[in-house]
Protein backbone atom coordinates (compact mmCIF):
# COMPACT_ATOMS: atom_id res chain seq x y z
CA UNK A 1 0.00 0.00 0.00
CA UNK A 2 1.60 3.66 -1.07
CA UNK A 3 1.67 6.16 1.22
CA UNK A 4 -0.24 9.42 1.55
CA UNK A 5 1.37 11.85 4.50
CA UNK A 6 0.91 15.66 4.71
CA UNK A 7 3.89 17.65 5.87
CA UNK A 8 2.30 20.70 7.47
CA UNK A 9 5.19 22.86 6.79
CA UNK A 10 8.75 22.80 5.69
CA UNK A 11 9.92 23.02 8.74
CA UNK A 12 8.78 19.21 8.85
CA UNK A 13 10.06 17.90 5.58
CA UNK A 14 13.42 16.92 6.91
CA UNK A 15 11.03 14.12 8.77
CA UNK A 16 9.68 12.20 5.29
CA UNK A 17 12.38 10.89 3.38
CA UNK A 18 11.60 13.02 0.21
CA UNK A 19 12.95 10.42 -2.60
CA UNK A 20 10.61 7.58 -1.50
CA UNK A 21 7.61 10.12 -2.61
CA UNK A 22 6.13 12.07 -5.25
CA UNK A 23 6.06 15.60 -3.66
CA UNK A 24 3.18 18.05 -4.07
CA UNK A 25 4.19 22.03 -3.41
CA UNK A 26 1.66 23.85 -1.84
CA UNK A 27 1.08 27.52 -1.36
CA UNK A 28 -2.39 28.47 -2.16
CA UNK A 29 -1.90 32.25 -1.63
CA UNK A 30 -0.96 32.93 -4.14
CA UNK A 31 2.54 31.53 -5.37
CA UNK A 32 1.55 27.83 -6.57
CA UNK A 33 -2.19 29.42 -7.97
CA UNK A 34 -0.64 31.60 -9.85
CA UNK A 35 1.87 29.18 -11.41
CA UNK A 36 -0.72 27.05 -12.25
CA UNK A 37 -2.53 29.88 -13.94
CA UNK A 38 0.48 30.31 -15.94
CA UNK A 39 1.76 27.07 -17.13
CA UNK A 40 -2.02 26.94 -18.62
CA UNK A 41 -2.10 29.69 -20.34
CA UNK A 42 1.27 28.49 -22.05
CA UNK A 43 4.45 29.96 -20.25
CA UNK A 44 7.34 28.20 -21.48
CA UNK A 45 9.02 28.19 -17.82
CA UNK A 46 8.34 29.65 -14.55
CA UNK A 47 11.49 29.64 -12.18
CA UNK A 48 11.02 30.77 -8.41
CA UNK A 49 13.41 31.94 -6.70
CA UNK A 50 13.47 33.20 -3.07
CA UNK A 51 14.08 37.32 -2.77
CA UNK A 52 13.60 39.85 -5.36
CA UNK A 53 17.12 40.51 -5.34
CA UNK A 54 17.50 37.19 -7.43
CA UNK A 55 14.93 37.70 -9.78
CA UNK A 56 16.34 41.25 -10.51
CA UNK A 57 19.49 38.94 -11.28
CA UNK A 58 17.78 37.60 -14.14
CA UNK A 59 17.65 40.58 -16.20
CA UNK A 60 20.82 41.40 -15.22
CA UNK A 61 21.77 38.50 -17.34
CA UNK A 62 20.22 39.73 -20.55
CA UNK A 63 17.52 37.67 -20.78
CA UNK A 64 14.06 37.66 -22.30
CA UNK A 65 12.49 36.78 -19.07
CA UNK A 66 9.25 38.63 -17.18
CA UNK A 67 10.15 39.19 -13.83
CA UNK A 68 7.34 38.88 -10.69
CA UNK A 69 8.58 40.50 -7.66
CA UNK A 70 5.98 42.22 -4.92
CA UNK A 71 6.31 43.75 -1.56
CA UNK A 72 4.10 44.54 0.58
CA UNK A 73 1.32 43.45 -2.16
CA UNK A 74 2.75 46.15 -4.34
CA UNK A 75 4.92 45.32 -7.70
CA UNK A 76 8.31 46.67 -7.13
CA UNK A 77 9.50 49.52 -9.84
CA UNK A 78 11.05 47.80 -12.32
CA UNK A 79 9.58 44.22 -12.49
CA UNK A 80 7.28 43.39 -14.91
CA UNK A 81 4.23 42.52 -12.39
CA UNK A 82 4.13 40.76 -8.95
CA UNK A 83 1.99 37.44 -7.56
CA UNK A 84 -1.35 37.97 -8.59
CA UNK A 85 -2.63 35.29 -10.66
CA UNK A 86 -4.46 37.80 -13.15
CA UNK A 87 -0.79 38.90 -14.23
CA UNK A 88 -0.47 35.82 -15.46
CA UNK A 89 -2.96 35.54 -18.23
CA UNK A 90 -2.53 34.02 -22.10
CA UNK A 91 -1.83 37.49 -23.35
CA UNK A 92 1.09 38.10 -20.89
CA UNK A 93 2.92 35.04 -20.45
CA UNK A 94 2.32 32.85 -23.37
CA UNK A 95 5.18 31.69 -24.69
CA UNK A 96 7.37 33.22 -22.10
CA UNK A 97 9.66 33.03 -19.12
CA UNK A 98 8.94 34.00 -16.09
CA UNK A 99 10.71 34.38 -12.57
CA UNK A 100 8.27 34.39 -9.67
CA UNK A 101 9.56 35.53 -6.34
CA UNK A 102 7.75 33.42 -3.84
CA UNK A 103 9.90 32.81 -0.07
CA UNK A 104 7.42 30.24 1.21
CA UNK A 105 7.45 28.43 -2.09
CA UNK A 106 10.61 28.34 -2.98
CA UNK A 107 12.18 26.74 0.12
CA UNK A 108 9.54 24.30 0.06
CA UNK A 109 10.42 23.44 -3.51
CA UNK A 110 13.81 23.19 -2.67
CA UNK A 111 13.29 21.23 0.58
CA UNK A 112 11.99 18.71 -1.62
CA UNK A 113 14.19 18.65 -5.27
CA UNK A 114 15.06 15.49 -4.19
CA UNK A 115 12.09 13.90 -4.55
CA UNK A 116 11.04 11.39 -7.60
CA UNK A 117 8.99 14.25 -8.78
CA UNK A 118 8.01 17.66 -7.48
CA UNK A 119 4.69 19.19 -8.98
CA UNK A 120 2.78 21.68 -8.42
CA UNK A 121 -0.69 21.59 -6.90
CA UNK A 122 -3.47 24.55 -6.44
CA UNK A 123 -7.19 24.45 -5.91
CA UNK A 124 -6.81 25.67 -9.67
CA UNK A 125 -5.94 22.43 -10.90
CA UNK A 126 -6.92 19.99 -8.04
CA UNK A 127 -8.68 17.14 -9.70
CA UNK A 128 -6.10 17.08 -12.54
CA UNK A 129 -3.87 16.83 -10.18
CA UNK A 130 -5.34 14.03 -8.27
CA UNK A 131 -6.15 11.94 -10.97
CA UNK A 132 -2.68 11.99 -12.37
CA UNK A 133 -1.53 11.08 -8.77
CA UNK A 134 -4.00 8.34 -8.65
CA UNK A 135 -2.28 6.56 -11.91
CA UNK A 136 1.74 7.03 -10.36
CA UNK A 137 1.32 4.40 -7.95
CA UNK A 138 4.02 6.40 -6.09
CA UNK A 139 4.24 7.46 -2.37
CA UNK A 140 2.83 10.93 -2.41
CA UNK A 141 3.72 13.79 -0.05
CA UNK A 142 1.99 16.97 0.21
CA UNK A 143 3.92 19.67 1.23
CA UNK A 144 2.36 22.82 2.88
CA UNK A 145 4.55 25.65 2.31
CA UNK A 146 2.88 27.43 5.16
CA UNK A 147 3.98 31.12 6.56
CA UNK A 148 7.50 31.35 7.39
CA UNK A 149 7.31 27.72 8.47
CA UNK A 150 4.32 28.35 10.28
CA UNK A 151 0.66 25.64 9.57
CA UNK A 152 -1.41 27.64 7.92
CA UNK A 153 -4.85 26.84 6.89
CA UNK A 154 -5.27 27.48 4.04
CA UNK A 155 -2.53 25.06 2.27
CA UNK A 156 -3.97 22.38 4.90
CA UNK A 157 -7.25 22.74 3.49
CA UNK A 158 -6.19 22.14 -0.09
CA UNK A 159 -3.82 19.37 0.97
CA UNK A 160 -7.13 17.92 2.59
CA UNK A 161 -9.03 18.11 -0.61
CA UNK A 162 -6.54 16.25 -2.57
CA UNK A 163 -7.07 13.70 0.10
CA UNK A 164 -10.48 13.71 -0.30
CA UNK A 165 -9.54 12.62 -3.87
CA UNK A 166 -7.28 10.04 -3.34
CA UNK A 167 -8.27 8.52 -0.02
CA UNK A 168 -10.75 5.31 -1.69
CA UNK A 169 -7.63 4.30 -4.12
CA UNK A 170 -5.23 2.21 -1.84
CA UNK A 171 -3.17 4.99 0.14
CA UNK A 172 -2.23 5.03 3.77
CA UNK A 173 -2.73 8.11 5.66
CA UNK A 174 -0.41 9.50 8.12
CA UNK A 175 -2.69 11.26 10.99
CA UNK A 176 -1.53 14.64 9.35
CA UNK A 177 -3.72 13.82 6.04
CA UNK A 178 -6.54 12.46 8.42
CA UNK A 179 -6.76 15.75 9.82
CA UNK A 180 -6.09 18.18 6.75
CA UNK A 181 -9.43 16.00 5.35
CA UNK A 182 -11.09 16.42 8.29
CA UNK A 183 -10.66 20.10 8.07
CA UNK A 184 -11.67 20.00 4.38
CA UNK A 185 -14.58 18.72 5.26
CA UNK A 186 -15.51 21.42 7.78
CA UNK A 187 -14.74 24.05 5.19
CA UNK A 188 -15.16 22.98 1.72
CA UNK A 189 -18.82 24.18 1.33
CA UNK A 190 -17.45 27.50 1.58
CA UNK A 191 -13.56 27.67 1.74
CA UNK A 192 -13.65 31.25 1.46
CA UNK A 193 -15.52 32.05 4.15
CA UNK A 194 -14.25 29.12 6.45
CA UNK A 195 -10.82 30.98 5.85
CA UNK A 196 -11.90 34.54 6.88
CA UNK A 197 -11.14 33.70 10.37
CA UNK A 198 -7.57 33.00 9.71
CA UNK A 199 -4.64 35.65 10.62
CA UNK A 200 -3.65 34.76 7.26
CA UNK A 201 -6.10 35.65 5.71
CA UNK A 202 -6.83 39.28 7.87
CA UNK A 203 -3.36 39.95 6.40
CA UNK A 204 -4.30 39.30 2.98
CA UNK A 205 -7.47 41.51 3.01
CA UNK A 206 -5.05 44.01 4.68
CA UNK A 207 -3.09 44.10 1.19
CA UNK A 208 -6.72 44.43 -0.17
CA UNK A 209 -6.18 41.28 -2.46
CA UNK A 210 -9.42 39.85 -1.81
CA UNK A 211 -10.45 39.40 -5.55
CA UNK A 212 -6.51 37.07 -5.93
CA UNK A 213 -8.14 35.42 -2.92
CA UNK A 214 -11.12 34.33 -4.80
CA UNK A 215 -9.87 33.55 -7.77
CA UNK A 216 -7.60 31.01 -6.13
CA UNK A 217 -10.16 29.45 -4.38
CA UNK A 218 -11.92 29.00 -8.07
CA UNK A 219 -11.91 24.88 -8.21
CA UNK A 220 -10.65 22.61 -11.56
CA UNK A 221 -10.35 26.28 -13.64
CA UNK A 222 -6.84 24.07 -15.22
CA UNK A 223 -5.91 21.54 -15.96
CA UNK A 224 -2.23 21.73 -16.48
CA UNK A 225 0.44 20.58 -13.90
CA UNK A 226 3.77 21.97 -13.45
CA UNK A 227 6.76 19.92 -12.87
CA UNK A 228 9.90 20.95 -11.82
CA UNK A 229 13.05 20.19 -14.43
CA UNK A 230 15.78 21.22 -13.01
CA UNK A 231 15.53 24.87 -11.52
CA UNK A 232 12.14 25.43 -13.84
CA UNK A 233 8.77 24.60 -13.43
CA UNK A 234 7.35 23.49 -16.91
CA UNK A 235 3.69 21.83 -18.01
CA UNK A 236 4.05 18.24 -17.13
CA UNK A 237 3.46 16.12 -20.45
CA UNK A 238 0.49 13.63 -19.48
CA UNK B 1 -5.22 40.82 23.27
CA UNK B 2 -3.56 37.86 24.80
CA UNK B 3 -2.53 34.95 22.28
CA UNK B 4 -3.72 31.39 22.04
CA UNK B 5 -1.06 29.49 20.25
CA UNK B 6 -0.71 25.53 19.39
CA UNK B 7 2.20 24.39 18.33
CA UNK B 8 1.72 21.36 16.58
CA UNK B 9 4.91 19.71 17.35
CA UNK B 10 7.96 19.97 19.37
CA UNK B 11 9.71 20.56 15.82
CA UNK B 12 7.82 23.39 15.33
CA UNK B 13 8.70 25.43 18.69
CA UNK B 14 11.73 27.42 17.70
CA UNK B 15 9.26 29.52 16.12
CA UNK B 16 7.78 30.62 19.11
CA UNK B 17 9.22 32.82 21.82
CA UNK B 18 8.29 30.62 24.99
CA UNK B 19 9.47 32.98 26.66
CA UNK B 20 6.22 35.00 26.19
CA UNK B 21 3.82 32.25 27.27
CA UNK B 22 2.77 29.57 29.71
CA UNK B 23 2.98 26.59 28.09
CA UNK B 24 0.91 23.63 28.46
CA UNK B 25 2.83 20.05 27.61
CA UNK B 26 0.50 17.59 26.19
CA UNK B 27 1.55 13.87 25.42
CA UNK B 28 -2.15 12.47 26.06
CA UNK B 29 -0.81 8.29 25.33
CA UNK B 30 0.54 8.39 28.02
CA UNK B 31 2.84 10.41 29.58
CA UNK B 32 0.90 13.65 30.36
CA UNK B 33 -2.10 11.79 31.58
CA UNK B 34 -0.22 9.33 34.00
CA UNK B 35 1.88 12.57 35.32
CA UNK B 36 -1.80 14.33 35.92
CA UNK B 37 -2.84 11.32 37.47
CA UNK B 38 -0.02 10.14 39.87
CA UNK B 39 -0.01 13.81 40.76
CA UNK B 40 -3.23 13.92 41.68
CA UNK B 41 -2.81 11.19 43.83
CA UNK B 42 -0.12 12.56 45.99
CA UNK B 43 3.07 12.27 44.19
CA UNK B 44 5.42 14.27 45.81
CA UNK B 45 7.03 15.33 42.52
CA UNK B 46 7.07 13.40 39.17
CA UNK B 47 11.01 13.60 37.08
CA UNK B 48 10.47 12.92 33.70
CA UNK B 49 13.53 11.61 31.48
CA UNK B 50 14.31 10.86 27.95
CA UNK B 51 16.09 7.56 27.94
CA UNK B 52 15.72 4.16 30.25
CA UNK B 53 19.39 4.72 31.07
CA UNK B 54 18.73 8.29 32.99
CA UNK B 55 16.23 6.56 35.20
CA UNK B 56 18.69 3.90 36.13
CA UNK B 57 21.26 6.76 37.03
CA UNK B 58 18.62 7.92 39.68
CA UNK B 59 18.20 4.22 41.37
CA UNK B 60 22.35 4.35 41.70
CA UNK B 61 22.42 7.66 43.36
CA UNK B 62 20.77 5.36 46.38
CA UNK B 63 17.28 7.68 46.74
CA UNK B 64 14.14 6.36 47.15
CA UNK B 65 12.41 6.95 43.73
CA UNK B 66 10.29 4.84 42.20
CA UNK B 67 11.37 4.63 38.62
CA UNK B 68 9.12 3.80 35.75
CA UNK B 69 10.45 2.87 32.44
CA UNK B 70 9.26 0.69 29.21
CA UNK B 71 10.34 -0.84 26.25
CA UNK B 72 7.84 -1.64 23.91
CA UNK B 73 4.89 -1.67 26.34
CA UNK B 74 7.04 -3.95 28.58
CA UNK B 75 8.55 -2.82 32.28
CA UNK B 76 12.07 -2.95 31.99
CA UNK B 77 13.69 -5.38 34.08
CA UNK B 78 14.59 -4.04 37.51
CA UNK B 79 12.19 -1.21 37.06
CA UNK B 80 8.93 -0.52 39.69
CA UNK B 81 6.21 0.11 36.78
CA UNK B 82 5.76 1.06 33.27
CA UNK B 83 3.96 4.15 31.68
CA UNK B 84 0.18 3.21 32.20
CA UNK B 85 -1.79 5.32 34.45
CA UNK B 86 -2.73 2.58 36.47
CA UNK B 87 0.57 2.17 38.19
CA UNK B 88 0.16 5.84 39.31
CA UNK B 89 -2.48 4.99 42.12
CA UNK B 90 -2.33 6.61 45.36
CA UNK B 91 -1.06 3.51 47.15
CA UNK B 92 1.49 3.27 44.82
CA UNK B 93 2.79 6.67 44.57
CA UNK B 94 1.13 9.20 47.55
CA UNK B 95 4.43 10.76 49.20
CA UNK B 96 7.05 9.30 46.53
CA UNK B 97 8.50 10.91 43.74
CA UNK B 98 8.74 9.07 40.24
CA UNK B 99 11.16 9.12 37.75
CA UNK B 100 8.95 8.34 34.39
CA UNK B 101 10.75 7.76 31.33
CA UNK B 102 9.08 9.94 28.28
CA UNK B 103 10.94 10.62 25.08
CA UNK B 104 8.43 13.04 23.60
CA UNK B 105 6.92 14.45 26.54
CA UNK B 106 10.58 15.20 27.98
CA UNK B 107 11.81 16.67 24.56
CA UNK B 108 9.18 18.88 24.44
CA UNK B 109 9.44 19.76 28.34
CA UNK B 110 12.97 20.39 27.52
CA UNK B 111 12.25 22.89 24.88
CA UNK B 112 9.95 24.91 26.72
CA UNK B 113 11.52 25.07 30.13
CA UNK B 114 12.46 29.17 29.59
CA UNK B 115 8.28 29.65 29.91
CA UNK B 116 6.88 31.85 32.06
CA UNK B 117 5.48 28.67 33.37
CA UNK B 118 5.37 24.87 32.05
CA UNK B 119 2.31 23.20 33.09
CA UNK B 120 1.28 19.74 32.14
CA UNK B 121 -2.41 19.02 30.72
CA UNK B 122 -4.59 16.42 29.61
CA UNK B 123 -8.08 14.84 29.79
CA UNK B 124 -8.04 14.34 32.77
CA UNK B 125 -7.63 17.93 34.77
CA UNK B 126 -9.05 19.51 31.39
CA UNK B 127 -11.09 21.78 33.12
CA UNK B 128 -9.40 22.93 36.32
CA UNK B 129 -5.78 23.36 34.04
CA UNK B 130 -8.80 25.35 31.59
CA UNK B 131 -9.95 27.71 34.13
CA UNK B 132 -6.49 28.39 35.88
CA UNK B 133 -5.38 29.82 32.50
CA UNK B 134 -8.35 32.05 31.87
CA UNK B 135 -7.52 33.82 35.46
CA UNK B 136 -3.64 34.29 34.09
CA UNK B 137 -3.78 37.02 31.76
CA UNK B 138 -0.82 35.73 30.01
CA UNK B 139 -0.12 34.11 26.38
CA UNK B 140 -0.37 30.28 26.21
CA UNK B 141 1.31 28.15 23.42
CA UNK B 142 -0.49 24.52 24.21
CA UNK B 143 2.43 22.12 23.02
CA UNK B 144 2.11 18.98 21.38
CA UNK B 145 4.11 16.43 22.13
CA UNK B 146 3.51 14.20 18.87
CA UNK B 147 5.33 11.26 18.13
CA UNK B 148 9.27 11.57 17.20
CA UNK B 149 8.20 14.88 16.20
CA UNK B 150 5.20 14.25 14.08
CA UNK B 151 2.19 15.85 14.19
CA UNK B 152 -0.27 13.34 15.96
CA UNK B 153 -4.45 13.54 16.29
CA UNK B 154 -4.59 12.64 20.25
CA UNK B 155 -2.27 15.81 21.55
CA UNK B 156 -3.62 17.90 18.77
CA UNK B 157 -7.72 17.06 19.67
CA UNK B 158 -6.64 17.92 23.36
CA UNK B 159 -5.10 21.10 22.08
CA UNK B 160 -8.56 21.81 20.63
CA UNK B 161 -10.28 21.08 23.94
CA UNK B 162 -8.34 23.00 25.34
CA UNK B 163 -9.12 26.05 23.05
CA UNK B 164 -12.46 25.15 23.11
CA UNK B 165 -13.27 26.25 26.92
CA UNK B 166 -11.16 29.76 26.34
CA UNK B 167 -11.72 31.01 23.01
CA UNK B 168 -14.64 33.04 24.10
CA UNK B 169 -12.61 34.40 26.67
CA UNK B 170 -10.24 37.07 24.94
CA UNK B 171 -7.44 35.08 23.35
CA UNK B 172 -6.42 35.53 19.95
CA UNK B 173 -5.96 31.98 18.35
CA UNK B 174 -3.18 31.03 15.76
CA UNK B 175 -4.23 29.16 12.82
CA UNK B 176 -2.82 25.90 14.35
CA UNK B 177 -5.30 26.67 17.29
CA UNK B 178 -8.55 27.25 14.79
CA UNK B 179 -7.70 24.00 13.20
CA UNK B 180 -7.11 22.24 16.71
CA UNK B 181 -10.49 23.38 18.09
CA UNK B 182 -12.40 22.32 14.78
CA UNK B 183 -10.88 18.82 14.48
CA UNK B 184 -12.21 18.59 18.77
CA UNK B 185 -15.45 19.22 17.74
CA UNK B 186 -15.41 16.62 14.86
CA UNK B 187 -13.78 13.84 17.61
CA UNK B 188 -15.13 15.46 21.20
CA UNK B 189 -18.58 13.07 21.03
CA UNK B 190 -16.60 9.69 20.63
CA UNK B 191 -12.74 10.75 21.12
CA UNK B 192 -11.52 7.02 21.21
CA UNK B 193 -13.54 6.02 18.07
CA UNK B 194 -12.25 9.04 15.99
CA UNK B 195 -8.63 8.15 17.41
CA UNK B 196 -9.03 4.40 15.59
CA UNK B 197 -8.89 5.65 12.69
CA UNK B 198 -4.99 6.87 12.80
CA UNK B 199 -1.64 5.26 12.36
CA UNK B 200 -0.50 5.76 16.73
CA UNK B 201 -3.86 4.24 17.45
CA UNK B 202 -2.61 0.77 15.81
CA UNK B 203 0.82 1.12 16.95
CA UNK B 204 -0.89 1.90 20.29
CA UNK B 205 -4.03 -1.42 19.63
CA UNK B 206 -0.73 -3.46 19.05
CA UNK B 207 1.04 -2.92 22.45
CA UNK B 208 -2.15 -4.13 24.12
CA UNK B 209 -3.00 -1.20 26.10
CA UNK B 210 -6.33 -0.11 25.38
CA UNK B 211 -7.45 0.08 28.73
CA UNK B 212 -4.75 2.70 29.31
CA UNK B 213 -6.26 4.65 26.15
CA UNK B 214 -9.54 4.59 27.21
CA UNK B 215 -8.07 5.60 30.95
CA UNK B 216 -6.54 8.38 29.23
CA UNK B 217 -9.37 9.52 27.22
CA UNK B 218 -11.28 10.57 30.77
CA UNK B 219 -12.51 13.51 31.23
CA UNK B 220 -11.91 15.77 34.36
CA UNK B 221 -11.39 12.49 36.34
CA UNK B 222 -8.59 14.94 38.20
CA UNK B 223 -7.99 18.46 39.39
CA UNK B 224 -4.81 18.88 39.73
CA UNK B 225 -2.02 20.65 37.59
CA UNK B 226 1.39 19.30 37.31
CA UNK B 227 3.78 22.20 37.32
CA UNK B 228 7.94 22.36 36.44
CA UNK B 229 9.91 23.67 38.98
CA UNK B 230 13.68 23.03 38.18
CA UNK B 231 13.31 19.44 37.13
CA UNK B 232 10.93 18.23 38.61
CA UNK B 233 7.01 18.17 38.38
CA UNK B 234 4.95 18.84 41.32
CA UNK B 235 1.21 20.23 42.44
CA UNK B 236 0.65 24.00 41.43
CA UNK B 237 -0.29 25.67 44.35
CA UNK B 238 -3.54 27.16 42.99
Amino acid sequence: MTKLDVCLTPALISLFDVEEYIVVIIDIFRATSSICYGIENGAAAIIPVAEVEECEAYREQGLDYLLAAERNGEVVTGFDFGNSPFSYTKEKVAGKTVVLTTTNGTQALHLSRNAKKVVIGSFLNLTSLSDWLKTQDKNVLLVCAGWKNNFNLEDTLFAGAVVDQLKDFNFKLDDAAIAANDLFQIGKNDINQYLKKTSHGERLKKLGIEKDIEFCLQVDLTTAIPILDGEKLVKLDK
